[in-house]
């Protein structure tokens, strides 16, 4: 609340403002000046791009991307090779992976991770949807990219189980020590991972 | 930018996101995809709150404020005491005076300091007004509350001599230990300030 001084309508913009991942209270009135000194160079530009964004974004249904068309353009570039779908927890990975130019095939966004504890089971994420675009497909890969926490690990297991005799080969990406990373810094589960996997140099 | 893979609608929105006070890159592209999960309870809302505000939030050309009228509310407000005005750099810090309910009188909102380094004159402060606001009215007050800043300080100073003969009282709020404060913590200009302005116990 910005006190009883400000309008409603700035009052109803900071609120919605504070519920932004990042943004709390304290930050969310700062931005709402920031836009109130730039209504036709910010303001304005930014309650439009929302509009648009709501208005014209869709989820994949193939794949569980974001895009304004469906199929998503990954999906749809032909270039891409359709033998290999690389598996993701959120969308924010799928980018994350082609901001790097990590993968040339296919994407599938599940959604989340199989959690006991947030009583997320296999029908709550796009398990299902994998499966069967890897059944009959002439998929000869699916890379698993979850996370490297218990949750990521354990549906990584549920996925490989579920892929079993559909023909696909099931892999992981690598554990290790991060590129650019001190060994004196990583954690003991890392140490290990990367001690256990090691390759011939 | 969230790479090819996004449409343009999205890396726009990312793009003008990131651009808010205290989100990155990151944070904005985490921002969007939280706004693009819930469409009808956060995106659109937002949207709209950002059209209203930006069609309907004005700066009171009395005092500086931002509302929805001009004169705004506080201005407005016959409860008020309209013999003192209380002089803050900037819309924020008028808002956290009207939140510590610290202050039953008008504000006047300069805009800024005065800043030989970023070339900030008194032509480009709300100073003027202040004087004429203050002359030949019934104010019999004027509280300075700026940042405790060299720049804040210098702009305390000016002002006072604008004001000089206008027959108001120019005084300025106490700089000493913050309330909840403790002395090993706080800085030497801050002790030596609060040893100097100390009053009977």
């Amino acid at each position: 609340m910005a006190g009883h001084s400000a309008g409603t309508e700035i009052e109803r913009l900071i609120q919605l403002l504070s519920r932004l991942p990042g943004l709390g209270p304290r930050s969310a009135r700062r931005a709402a000046l920031q836009l109130l000194g730039k209504k036709e160079t910010l303001m304005r530009p930014l309650a439009d791009a929302l509009q648009d964004a709501a208005d014209h974004v869709l989820t994949c249904t193939t794949c569980g991307n974001l895009d304004t068309t469906d199929p998503c353009s990954i999906c749809a570039d032909g270039r891409r090779d359709k033998g290999v779908i690389c598996v993701v927890e959120q969308v924010a990975d799928l980018w994350a992976l082609e901001r790097a130019g990590a993968n040339s095939g296919q994407y599938h966004v599940l959604g989340g991770t199989l959690s006991a504890l947030d009583g997320v089971g296999p029908d709550d994420l796009n398990i299902s949807g994998l499966v069967t675009r890897v059944s009959g497909s002439d998929v000869r890969e699916v890379v698993l990219a979850l996370n490297a926490t218990v949750d990521g690990q354990a549906t990584a297991h549920y996925i490989t189980d579920q892929l079993e005799g559909s023909g696909a080969n099931v892999s992981q990406v690598a554990h290790g020590v991060p590129v650019g990373g001190e060994l004196d810094y990583l954690d003991d589960g890392t140490l290990a991972a990367a001690m256990k996997a090691r390759r011939p140099f």
